[in-house]
């Protein structure tokens, strides 16, 4: 089970009444915030969740819109008395940007660990969830991101009898241990499992043109959280100048991609209401939602 | 005539109905914004201002709850096309922090004027107003600000004509010019004009010890805007930790210094309703105004 909440959905600048493009994750006992704004730690507060339970921060570029939340967020973590590390995920210049940006918050009692994603493409394990860094293409390095969470095979009790594996060794066998025995037989796991299931997809991807690698990523996501900068047409010059994408260009990536349901969010403040591109946007891409701040939702293992 | 607005009154940590203390100062065409902490530019927006008309920013020191909006500020106001420079006053190491915290708001097409303070206490000519920082008594090098507008004393006919000055002079001395006439003859203001006048004096102070220089300053003061992060006196403890000032503690500077009114500023996230704390702070010193977000004045030159 994958938790998502927008916690903003505002580009560049932050707004009265829309917050700065902001993500939670949630899974297994893991929190997982990706950017943080100006104002991202009162947007959390907003939606009753406490900066306190974030171990992971992935920053999608440096852009202020995106990161100049981080000093306060980072303190008022430490004033809530966290002293577990904190993981801070992002593009090349990570450590040497946040050690600038910090100068304003010296005092955090608690490990900073930078990660700092050395190619275009790179994988992280944060607890139960695999997070696939990729690039995009904005105007500087730029990241979206692909979460996914496995969900193990089945436990197949015939199979594990038909291959004559003792009763007591099951357990193990099913937790995914390989186990060998007194006499030197070995056990894998697949031996009492059933066949593959599918797990949960989703992808991030804003600050972008919309290239090929966002729909590669997102192929068959159950959730696409893509940028929603310009829903006017007439605004592509902007978007190809300032490296963004128009709705219409991110709604034809999740129709591509055949995800099950698409996400908007960065808008741009010129744009104060994204609800009146709806009919226009479905049009492409059926399962388009006009998010707003506070758009939640849960991700679970499909019935078979 | 002085404008005051304070666009937040919380400290340390940004909340969903409170944001961090910053004030915003008007007066003659100049706009001096005092601290830009996290949300600030959102706080202007609220009570209608626009960022675009700020042009000289006072920092009372390096904290993030006082500092961390600036980049995304400085980003609003480039949005807004601003090209004038803009000058930010603030205590030693102000251009070396100022630039890591821009790292993630690089392309800010005006210029920015760095002006540190050099000294215990230094003087600022801003427009009409008269800006003295002066030191005051927190964990970091942190310094109190006092604006003056002065009044210059009114043009006095009778006392121009009992000195023989030529009625075309009149206008150019009343301006402040001292001019010398074709004949050799010198003429200076204080000729034509009558006594001193009272001009308009606001001291704002937070994040500090209640040290006797605050008194000093603010002595006949009009406004005094004070800290107000403690109401309950128990809490002397932290104060004195933290190096904050109790209510009380703010009350009698302003009792002491024999100004017109206080303004508090800067409440601790642990008290949500200051008010609680009226009758007891009044008591100390009755013209205190337990403040909110937004409140407004405007200091004018007294009647005679």
């Amino acid at each position: 089970m994958l938790d998502v909440c927008l916690l903003g959905t505002g580009g560049t600048v932050p707004l009265p009444n829309r917050w700065l493009t902001s993500c939670l994750l949630r899974c297994d006992g893991r929190s997982v915030l990706i950017d943080c704004g100006e104002g991202t730690q009162i947007a959390l507060h907003r939606q009753s969740f406490s900066c306190r339970q974030i171990d992971t921060i992935l920053l999608t570029h440096y852009h202020a819109d995106h990161t100049a939340g981080l000093p306060g967020f980072l303190l008022t973590m430490a004033k809530s008395e966290r002293t577990e590390p904190v993981t801070i995920i992002g593009p090349k210049g990570l450590e040497e940007i946040l050690r600038g940006v910090m100068l304003i918050a010296r005092y955090v009692p608690f490990e900073i660990r930078y990660m700092e994603i050395q190619s275009r493409e790179q994988t992280f394990q944060i607890g139960n969830m695999r997070i696939t860094a990729f690039a995009v293409k904005h105007s500087v390095p730029t990241y979206g991101y692909c979460i996914e969470v496995d969900r193990r095979p089945k436990f197949d009790p015939q199979k594990a009898q038909a291959a004559g594996i003792p009763l007591k060794l099951w357990s193990r066998l099913q937790k995914g241990e390989t186990v060998t025995d007194e006499n030197g037989n070995t056990y894998t796991p697949d031996m009492v499992l059933g066949k593959e299931r599918k797990g949960i997809k989703m992808v991030y991807a804003t600050d972008t043109r919309p290239v090929e690698y966002i729909a590669e990523h997102a192929r068959g996501a159950d959730l696409l959280i893509g940028e929603g900068m310009y829903g006017d047409p007439a605004k592509m010059e902007n978007a190809l100048k300032n490296r963004h994408m128009t709705m219409q260009e991110c709604a034809a990536i999740a129709a591509k991609a055949g995800v099950r349901e698409l996400w908007f969010t960065h808008y741009s403040p010129s744009m104060p209401d994204p609800e009146i591109y709806r009919e226009e946007i479905q049009a492409v891409f059926a399962n388009a939602v006009i998010s707003h701040d506070g758009q939640t939702g849960t991700l679970k293992f499909q019935e078979e």
